[in-house]
């Protein structure tokens, strides 16, 4: 969704104006787009890029020293003007004349070609490069559209540029680029005009859609949704299918996110991606991931390789400096770090404890399975609880947290005694689980395990102090009082009402039964209690009503050993 | 939504491993996160930042020279554990200490304290630098949480190790940093953990939470969508009341995007930000404008303001070279473009016509008018023809151009006659609507206008003349024929029928009222037909019981003129 603009019709015009006052210290505007600000430096043939907008950083973020010199910026998905696109060649020419760069559309092959007819007859050199990159467009490779392979392709002009060649040899190495690039990509979601109330199209639930375009065009062919793998082999497959005759084993490579596509996700597709071309192969010269080519608020990627030869590669490689591409190979380090220099954890070692000890460090693990099994029954609603104030993690978080310490319980020799095995879970859920939760749960198990130690059996005692030192190590962590909304709210009453139990006589099944059951009602009880701390803190209000995610969890774990004591 | 991914619990390892493998030539990877690859090259202070992954750039992508020397990688919105934290501030650390950097969040503090005591019983120098910087978090300023403000300390952070100051002034000069930052934000819509079916908020239709926070926290109050100049100014005056006492008048600027809230609607709002900046009497030292901070897909933004003394603006503008923040001042132009080099339009001159062109030429301004009504009312509906297999601005730049020609019709003298009149309407429309329609309409107005020259009544030779220079001029620009499913197909049968129909004696409203139905009834036929050319070819099979938006609007523009002529 397109949410900031004033008025829709003007919101190229405003977006420019906010883009020109960001970078005048570099850029200078021009009616119909935007020119380095030190045209007059440069002794070079001048390279103008261009199209709609909606694309950023295509086309204006890709102005700058080793790009492009110019970039002419249209409507929102919409050719620019002729007169635009004349206005920019004019403002960028040194006397060494034009190259006008642009994906191949109707609009702006005509908008183009009529602008590069009026600055030939006004005496300006002008030569077309048109990026035909995207394989799914069309079989014809000259009638293909241009997509993310736009970038590939003003690099190598920037650098030919940049390295003073003549505008015979920048035009021929643009269309080299282009001739080397190919793209695929899928779009996961449409994207909105500024204004609009719908999305441009929409990808069926569960599926993604097949060569995507990049002004909202949805894809050729709805397929059903796949695994990061799964694409990272399609996109790998089908580029290599129209590989061009004569390809090397060496590439560049972009993994292009459409707008809403993010980072993380990118890096993670990244991954597969080139595990696909080591395996077939293939060399990736200076990978680029990350946002190049954008539809505005679009779900989507796509991949694109171009085939180096010695020349491109010298090209994609070089320096650049623009507002959103910057290289500079002299900042980057020299020397790398031994790997015999990373640390590694520690090993833990264990005292065998005798056959009791034994026997209750065993029924440890079986509970211990039995309350992950109850929590990832309860994922989803601990998750739904905590979202309401906090970030939903909740259930996920304790599910981590309670897995990582079965895995390492399943690492430790039988003979371990229940207070070490109590303690290397502990050690364990706060190592993986991070979080809040993780920290304090395991810092609490590591305090109940140094005060099991290796008993052989629990009585009154023994499990009042276990409980008592988990609470403690909880509340002195955390630094939380009861009343704040935390799982202290659900805890410090069941240590009440456990050690009251007890301290009266009643057996260990049913103390821990009924201090369970208060448990249960205080965790309830949070959700007229308003958060002090914590991140849930400054959303306080939205908070009243539902109870703590923390403290409801505590109260369902307590309640499921109380199953087990029985 | 969070689409790519393999396992949902795995994601941030899985993200890890493909962001490592990117910049593999200048960070390694230790458990817990990412450190840069010649620690043992640098006797620095080593600046460690973290939290929890979802929030890219931050963290990893703020590892290099002037930034960070390492990143603890978290799971998605969770703080990373103490070991983590341990291991990638150890792996960090040349000797001189280590200075974690991180927001306020309960969980990093458990964390990084823990790793803090971890490393100082190792004999490492570790001082810890919390990020507070979202005013709406929290009124004690010590309470408040931690968003895009990370960055700016970061920066100075990174910048005062760099220039090798002791780990006594790096802290103190972080400390200073966080002190000087404000931030507040908004949210538009809610993220989505991967694997999640639902996203963790929702924002009311029409509302924007305000006081967002970065994990999928909900806004702490939601409240009527503005435009961007209303929030700019909302932005400045809440951050400007939470001023840090005795400041100045240079200010450092975030204005950070979370996700979906894109580029060109972030630059839009910048140029408001910075007008409300200007006029409070700051002066804003490079300012930053985009994805620093973010919150997986979230859709909302940030304003962040650092008040700057000399010191805070040395560190504030140093170089730094990270993957996702690159800023080396050598690389930028030193000299800028006298704006007297920016070419102007020229202007258009005209004769005067008699009477009864004049008389023809006002008939045409008033046809104008009115075809301008009709495609604002149906705009809308073009649009959705056109999004079908395109990209939906059919409506909006039909729209824009005769707009535009209205517009040059004003200033244009009363005096012009009719193709005049018309010629600079056609020049107008090209001029400002840009795009494939817009070219062929305004070169096809201009043909027109051509071959009108100073008629001074229409008859059925003028009117068969002037349509057929229309027409022809689309054809020989458009490079398209009959069948192609383009404005050709109900063009053409128009033409046709208009030509037989005056051939034939019908009188010219009449032969033009039969015409336009016929080219209603064609238009309606390119429903069966796919596209040959444009950007729709590829999306042929979707196309099909659609019509061509172009040969829509042009029956539609036809028919109009028909109800004139009658």
């Amino acid at each position: 969704m397109t949410v900031l603009f004033d008025d829709p019709a003007k919101f190229m015009e405003d977006q420019l104006a906010g883009f020109l006052e960001l970078y005048s210290d570099r850029l200078a505007g021009v009616e119909g787009g935007v020119v380095v600000s030190d045209v007059a430096d440069r002794d070079q043939v001048a390279v103008v890029v261009g199209g709609g907008s909606g694309h950023y950083p295509a086309f204006s973020g890709l102005v700058g020293p080793g790009l492009a010199h110019g970039a002419v910026v249209g409507n929102i998905f919409t050719s620019p003007s002729a007169r635009w696109a004349a206005n920019v060649g004019r403002a960028a020419d040194t006397g060494r004349g034009v190259v006008f760069a642009f994906g191949n559309y109707a609009g702006d092959v005509m908008n183009f070609g009529l602008a590069k007819q009026r600055l030939v007859a006004e005496g300006i050199d002008v030569r077309m490069v048109l990026v035909t990159d995207d394989i799914a467009s069309a079989n014809e490779p000259e009638k293909r559209r241009g997509i993310a392979g736009d970038f590939s392709v003003f690099k190598v002009l920037g650098a030919t540029a940049a390295e003073g060649l003549g505008i015979d040899a920048v035009e021929a190495a643009g269309i080299r680029a282009n001739a080397a690039t190919r793209t695929l990509g899928v779009a996961f979601s449409g994207c909105t005009m500024p204004g609009a109330q719908e999305p441009l199209f929409q990808v069926p639930q569960g599926h993604l859609g097949l060569g995507l375009g990049i002004h909202g065009e949805p894809g050729i062919e709805d397929v059903p949704l796949m695994r990061a793998e799964q694409l990272a082999r399609l996109f790998v497959d089908r580029i290599l299918a129209e590989a061009p005759s004569e390809a090397g084993n060496r590439v560049a490579a972009i993994l292009n996110g459409l707008g809403t596509t993010k980072y993380e996700e990118l890096f993670l597709l990244w991954g597969k991606v080139s595990q696909e071309l080591a395996a077939r192969g293939l060399e990736v010269v200076q990978p680029e991931v990350g946002e190049l080519v954008t539809s505005l608020d679009m779900g989507g990627c796509s991949l694109t390789l171009m085939w180096l030869d010695d020349d491109l590669e010298r090209w994609w490689t070089a320096d650049a400096y623009a507002p959103a591409f910057r290289k500079v190979s002299s900042a980057l380090p020299k020397k790398s770090l031994a790997s015999a220099e990373i640390s590694t954890a520690s090993q833990m070692e264990f005292a065998e404890a005798d056959a009791a000890a034994q026997k209750l460090a065993t029924d440890i693990r079986t509970v211990a399975e039995s309350i992950a099994t109850m929590l990832a029954e309860n994922e989803d609603e601990l998750g739904r609880i905590d979202a309401v104030a906090g970030d939903g993690d909740h259930g996920r978080g304790m599910l981590r947290g309670i897995n990582a310490a079965l895995q390492v319980l399943k690492e430790l020799p039988e003979y371990a005694g229940p207070g070490p095995v109590l303690g290397a879970a502990g050690q364990a859920w706060a190592d993986d689980a991070g979080g809040t939760s993780g920290v304090l749960w395991g810092a609490a198990l590591e305090a109940a395990g140094a005060r099991l130690e290796n008993a052989m059996y629990y009585d009154a005692e023994v499990a009042a102090g276990v409980v008592q030192a988990f609470a403690q190590s909880m509340v002195d962590l955390g630094g939380a009082h009861e009343g704040d909304k935390t799982l202290l709210d659900s805890l410090l009453p069941f240590v009440q009402s456990l050690e009251k139990a007890l301290h009266c006589g009643v057996e260990l099944p049913q103390a821990w039964s009924a201090a369970a059951a208060d448990a249960t009602a205080a965790a309830a009880d949070t959700a007229q209690m308003t958060p002090k701390v914590g991140r849930a803190r400054p959303l306080a209000a939205k908070s009243l009503g539902t109870p703590d995610a923390g403290a409801t969890s505590m109260a369902m774990i307590v309640n499921r050993i109380a199953d087990h004591l029985k």
